[in-house]
């Protein structure tokens, strides 16, 4: 198994990427390809202990920056440490590519040089949610702000085959986000996505509230990229909003600060269990090739998991179960 | 002051409605109209101690129901509480409208009976939200599921005259949720509506990421009903995601349980600050008429903060000052 990251992208690489890559390569005991100038990422490298580890580095001179225009830079960056990477997993040199750089960036460079799977109209960009029961998958949250009926069918295809295969899910409910729980409540969009899925073989429960995501009501959650954008940075403010206020409180109180020690294990699990970090990697469905995009702000371990996520991906035949979805449920709208 | 209140309304009507109003009455002095069956009613206020307050009731035999086709059921239910206390604010008889029923069914009712505000293309539907910095007002959360930018212009505007009039915000910041912060980053709409803000007389912001609203950016949200709908219900689900959560790794930690008691203070005071039915009443904006909508899961203090919200909207003027915003930014889109 040959896992590229791409040691230019987020906010914090190259150092904490390639950390995260050689913890990477040490869990999971994978070759872990490292993309990115020669001279920094081996600069990055020495200062670990790689004894024994897989990490070959791939010489790309340029990076797509995250103020970089996603198509222009995808087109005309051809030694960025994207495109490099990318053309490694098309030539099958590697099984799957991991970046968290511009995301952007990463779906114009993956339809660029990837392609699509045949069928699928647009690729997603999906990602794992935490729920009061465990987690969700939502797809899409920023590929495709804009979004037709036929797109979100095809997103909880693909996300349907993805909660199955790779967070080993059966038979997953799918849900689409709405204004209201009853058939009919929504935008034209929803209204017109909601016979589609209802005639697919997904498992299909229906309108999902915004209240009804984190309370698990949906294994994979559809909508389009604009409002699961919003749903996915949203909850990360509320949680942030929710623990600040509870600082600001606990602190003007000595007993409570006495019992928020005391609790002190709890909390610790409390973040365990919400932290997306644990469950960092995006993986972008639709394109022809294992792409998973993480957070820009990920830190070492939150890249470890991207690649793990990249890893699982690949072990699980994501690619062939997304293929085989979209061939059982041939729409021509 | 004369507040109308559907007694007929909510998940707990009437006992909670009508427990609300009295509570109204008796806290801000003021005349509070209960609408609904006169011998319910009754049957209702003769459970309370209502000396000394002015708690009139105002015969409805019918009621718009959770389950009845908004639209249909304001045109046809002639005889309802929520058309027959709108009409008592159309006919100058109240100052303001109030109901925990039926959203839709309210909105319907008010653009058939109370009609629109000369110049506002659609009426929004919006609602107070508490940030790290205090609070903000997002607008619209339901009313309009698929909307143009003029619409999206006007909720700022309207937004913009509630949050300096009614909340006390001065020149507030009106931003608008995108998926990004650079200009040029969102949905087709977004971008659109980009330049309408830039060149209105709001302080506009630029675009605020999901993030960036409960972490207190903007005082104005401005968004499409579906997305702000998904914003608001998200939101209590998240909080109650991790209450839940902590709870549940609370409960297994004697330790922790112990530190919860002692942080019990704090926690009081993080639960009022964030409560929903602490600033409870969502302003249906650009009816011509103040009408209130609370949540359907309101109790009685929830009642009485609606009840309040609707007095304040008519002792600061939001109506008139709606009316000079639109008339100062013309716009024929």
């Amino acid at each position: 198994m040959r896992i590229v990251l791409d040691a230019m992208g987020g906010d914090h690489a190259p150092e904490v990427v390639v950390e995260g890559g050689v913890m990477a390569a040490r869990e999971y005991g994978i070759e872990v390809v490292l993309v990115g100038p020669q001279e920094v990422v081996e600069a990055e490298l020495a200062k670990h202990d790689t004894a024994g580890l897989s990490l070959p580095v791939v010489h790309a001179s340029q990076v797509i920056e995250m103020t970089d225009e996603p198509s222009m830079a995808a087109r005309q960056k051809k030694d960025s440490s994207m495109v490099v990477g990318m053309n490694l997993v098309k030539n099958g040199e590697a099984d799957a590519f991991t970046t968290a750089g511009n995301s952007g960036g990463a779906l114009a460079a993956a339809l660029f040089h990837l392609g699509r799977i045949k069928g699928i109209k647009r690729p997603a960009l999906s990602t794992v949610f935490p729920t009061r029961k465990g987690l969700c998958f939502i797809s899409d949250v920023g590929a495709n702000t804009d979004c037709k009926p036929i797109y979100l069918l095809q997103f909880g295809i693909m996300g349907s085959a993805y909660a199955e295969r790779v967070l080993g899910i059966s038979n997953p409910r799918v849900g689409i986000v709405s204004t209201g729980e009853e058939e009919g409540k929504g935008s034209v969009l929803v209204k017109e996505t909601v016979p589609l899925l209802r005639d697919s073989g997904l498992n299909f429960i229906g309108n999902v509230e915004g209240k009804d995501i984190p309370a698990g009501l949906a294994d994979v959650v559809v909508t389009d990229g604009f409002n699961g954008n919003v749903v996915i940075k949203l909850s990360e403010g509320v949680a942030s909003l929710l623990m600040g206020v509870m600082e600001e409180e606990i602190k003007k109180r000595p007993t409570a600060m006495l019992g928020a020690l005391l609790a002190k294990g709890a909390l610790r699990e409390v973040k365990r269990r919400l932290d997306y970090t644990e469950y960092a990697g995006a993986p972008l469905l639709g394109v022809d090739g294992v792409v998973i995009i993480g957070h820009g702000r990920s830190n070492a371990k939150a890249i470890k998991n991207m690649v793990r996520v990249g890893k699982e991906a690949v072990e699980k035949g994501v690619l062939t179960a997304i293929k085989e979805g979209i061939a059982e449920n041939v729409y021509s709208v």
